[in-house]
């Protein structure tokens, strides 16, 4: 695996766009913009249209923020958060079709797509089922050998995409707390979230220097951060996410795309 | 426009494939890639799914039929088959999209898309109001340049097709009578279809080799046939496609794929 | 037909509501129930989920508000606004399948369905196509005879809800005008709405006291106001609700549900 | 819960029917009602649509086949086969809807619905979860109190109805065999199936009138059948379902609605 520090140490800044379906809105995707460097951008399963997918592209190669494909389950209603009992098959099948109409925009732009990232239950799944990883590695290996894999760090998902000789970029989250054995805290326990955004930078900064985080009980866990996710739904988010940018550069650390050595 | 008969008499014979959904099964598509030289394949939106995508591709590339996206409305309880007031815009952006998922199942099985023919109500729009048409050939030309158009023989499709630089292949369909126009007559009209293959392959040597059919009126009409639609939904349809193709080699037409020179 | 006036003046005021779609939140239903007396709540087609709709209905019981079904086109990506080439039965079976879901909601609650008003372009076809127009009359009848058919008034949907032997409510809309011949003026042209709260009173008030409304070109058109549609989308929209409400009943104007008498 | 073989022994043959959608045909409905007494009809989510379930209802009344509603999980493209992390209130929301939906075409024909059985991994879910199972019960009583519930013999369904006050049915299927708990034997496991109809015939006697039946280990296990389940899907399925009804027939139990007393 490409080590993305080399120089000096950087990281990315990635969250997901385009979201929208149809007459429905979800999430500022135009603010969001100014502060991120890749765009994970949803494919038309668990949200997304082609009006939307187009329009989303476009905004993201006009401010030089590279472009991800966010494959997700066929479930809208859903918003692919909920698990689905889907085959390894399925969504190999399923990441290819997704990543392969996303591609289809970055080429109307005259760009190339960067990188990869299942959204939601599929992430989740892939982060834990090797079955599921390996589809999702093994797909995006066959649509292009050169995208980049973004799986959380630590999770089945960078191994199924080492594995599968593509480029990983193992993904932290800069408002999230970890356990001991360096998964995420889940959303309904109590201390899940870090609310802090000095907090959050102060974390962030030591995934990126030391490959170190302390866990809820303590413990300290390794965790290589190469990409980190921010959210952009609401005021707050947009004032953690800037606030981030701006407190990792002070610390000396350059944030820009994953794909640019 | 390249003249696809340059050398001698060909023709290209192509059906609509890959149509099933999810545990919903349609057509036989195994029995008449035997007798076609070229693949419509669905692409998730009037019909097909990502498996029956993958699976439709391999079993046409496996047979050396050569590969077309077949992107419908967004409308799967229609089949694709209902007029759809959707604007220019959303056209274009539908088929960038359902062209990219299938150009991704062609990567996988490492083979070339040759061709885009719109389905249904969207082939049928595309022949007669110039906005749709124009959208459809600006997209396929935005993705890929070297696509070939496949439209209705002296529709709209055709026209914005050339003005979009793309290769063009002019359709007709072999059990279909035409109006003085061109145009095909209305299913719902008397004598809308031909039954007897001999008069059917009659017609088609006639449009491959002179640019030349018999309208139901008893006009003479310009229409130039590159390829041929042929169904194979049931026996009766294979034993058409099959007589079809037979009758044709007898009168000394090839039937190739389009884009072999 | 019933004269809803018959006692005093009075009109209902109708909105259209419970139009999110699982994670896509739209409206400010909660705060538009504080302004109207009958609720048109989406059925999942055009919008719409079994959980908004549970949520909706019981919001609008709680606060008094009539219930009506609002079905739409089977056209999510569309929000059911696009145009589609439905027959007659389809027209019907979708119109008994959507009241019946929304009408076990009602039983839910221990309340019943007062109204049926389609959406989007539904509505715009059932005004104008008289088959479009009798399959709806005729579904709504079928499920249940006391529902009361919200249809524009002096349009087709009028018509055949009468023919149908149902109690009709003609709808007029506060912000926009109409055309000599009492059809609204199209969205897209200049002058199509009214964005003075006190005009759309004046108007109102006159369809409402004597049935009569002036055209965009002078005209005086006889239009007879039993409910009026008001938006609730963002704060200018709630505040025109508001605004109208206040200006009728200070006109001496019942404001209430239109299955009261 | 009533006895439903008060009077002499007496058992309802049931089917899954109503599965087509759009233009893609599942099932052979019209054979398949011949033979049982109890419709099962899909709804829309996992299958079905509003002309097919009209279709359908019609089809099953005039044979004087029950209607009932046969709810599925939002999942077409996996026929609603496939698990999903549902919510209790979800589950309680799509069960209401979608017998609101069936409800009302009952009604167009003048019929009561008589029963509600929930569809492939609903069904199973509701079997094991209790929460699921209580969502499905709560929502069928808060429906309509005087509908059946149809479950799998054993399961949670069938306690969590009796707990709503519900009529309940005991399934059993006539072609799988069982485990020493009376849970099925998973398709997946050799010896699943019952292929000689003799000995289904056997079994499903033993069933009704002893509420006996050996597992696959040898085992007695109690399990008292109400309502028995036959596929239609193809010719084979249908000569079971026929050579079903005989045998029973035969052996003096009268096959009959599970409503009828």
């Amino acid at each position: 695996m490409k080590d993305w520090k080399r120089v000096q140490w950087t990281v990315d800044l990635n969250s997901d766009l385009g979201e929208s379906f149809g007459n429905y809105v979800m999430g500022q995707d135009e603010a969001i913009l100014h502060h991120v460097t890749s765009a994970n951008i949803a494919c038309g399963f668990h949200g997304g249209d082609p009006n939307v997918m187009r329009q989303t592209v476009r905004m993201a190669a006009e401010r030089g923020v590279a472009l991800g494909a966010h494959p997700g389950l066929p479930d809208l209603l859903g918003f692919g958060r909920r698990y689905m009992a889907v085959e390894p098959e399925d969504v190999f099948n399923m990441t290819v079709y997704q990543v392969g109409a996303l591609l289809s925009f970055a080429t109307l732009e005259g760009k190339r797509l960067q990188h990869v990232k299942p959204h939601g239950a599929l992430y989740n799944m892939a982060g834990k089922e090797p079955a599921v990883a390996e589809a999702i590695a093994e797909a995006v290996a066959a649509v292009d050998k050169e995208l980049i894999l973004f799986g959380l760090a630590g999770s089945q998902l960078v191994s199924a995409g080492e594995k599968a000789g593509l480029q990983v970029a193992r993904e932290v989250f800069a408002d999230r707390t970890v356990q001991p054995d360096g998964s995420l805290t889940p959303r309904t326990q109590p201390g899940a979230y870090i609310e802090d955004p000095e907090q959050a930078v102060h974390r962030v900064v030591r995934m990126v220097k030391e490959g170190k985080v302390t866990a809820v009980d303590g413990t300290e866990v390794d965790l290589q951060a190469d990409t980190v996710c921010v959210h952009g739904d609401d005021p707050q988010a947009l004032a953690f996410a800037k606030g981030l940018r701006k407190g990792l550069e002070e610390q000396g650390i350059r944030v820009r795309r994953i794909g640019e050595s």
